[in-house]
């Protein structure tokens, strides 16, 4: 590919997304997170505990969920671009409420004309 | 992004590697595990019970891996493309020793010169 790795701009703009991602994450800004995913059939996330084919059963899920003890710290954040239009943003975290647990989410970002969208998502837990 | 998804022949190449990787998995050759996976301390594999950042802690960690039980069944896989460079396989998988448990693993792949590698990964357990 032709891809540079890394461009420093292209690096800023899914950095900038990925901020307001984690603050609505944290806030639980449910309109927010379901503009920053794609909105397409094609539009998978694993949770936690749970596995979502298409940004419907997304929506269905962010919309019914508890919006209680979604703080959490953030560790090992890694965010690398692969040219301009694509990027992956790897990160642990940490709650207060689950001490002896790590989390894991690891997102597949696309830039699409209307901005950056999360097109794959997974979310998992273990022991820490 | 001019992008097209899911174009025929970028899809079929990536279900070609997609194959061969998940021979590879089955079959434990390392080798070719380590061939699919980019050689670049910025790949990031979260496995199921274990966080590997770059290259050499996921060599490691393949190479120390016991042999044993490591047969499945794949479902719900879906593989998508971006354009000509960039695709995402998600798939759920269970094993016949953990019948119990749902496998959820996702990839993030790149075409690089030398053909198509996984950049990211994250493998994760759940109750069935």
């Amino acid at each position: 590919m032709r891809a540079e790795i890394d461009l420093p701009a292209v690096k800023a703009e899914v950095e900038a997304v990925f901020r307001i991602y984690e603050a609505a994450i944290v806030g639980n800004d449910v309109a927010t997170l379901e503009a920053l995913f794609r909105d397409d059939p094609r539009t998978i996330r694993y949770g936690a505990g749970e596995n979502l084919y298409g940004m419907d059963a997304i929506r269905a899920f962010r919309r019914g969920r508890s919006p209680v003890g979604l703080n959490r710290d953030l560790k090992d954040t890694v965010i690398t671009t692969y040219g301009t239009h694509f990027a992956t943003a790897m990160t642990l975290f940490t709650r207060s409420s689950a001490p002896d647990k790590i989390g894991r989410q690891s997102q597949t970002w696309v830039r699409f004309p209307d901005g950056w969208r999360v097109v794959a998502a997974h979310v998992s837990l273990i022991d820490g």
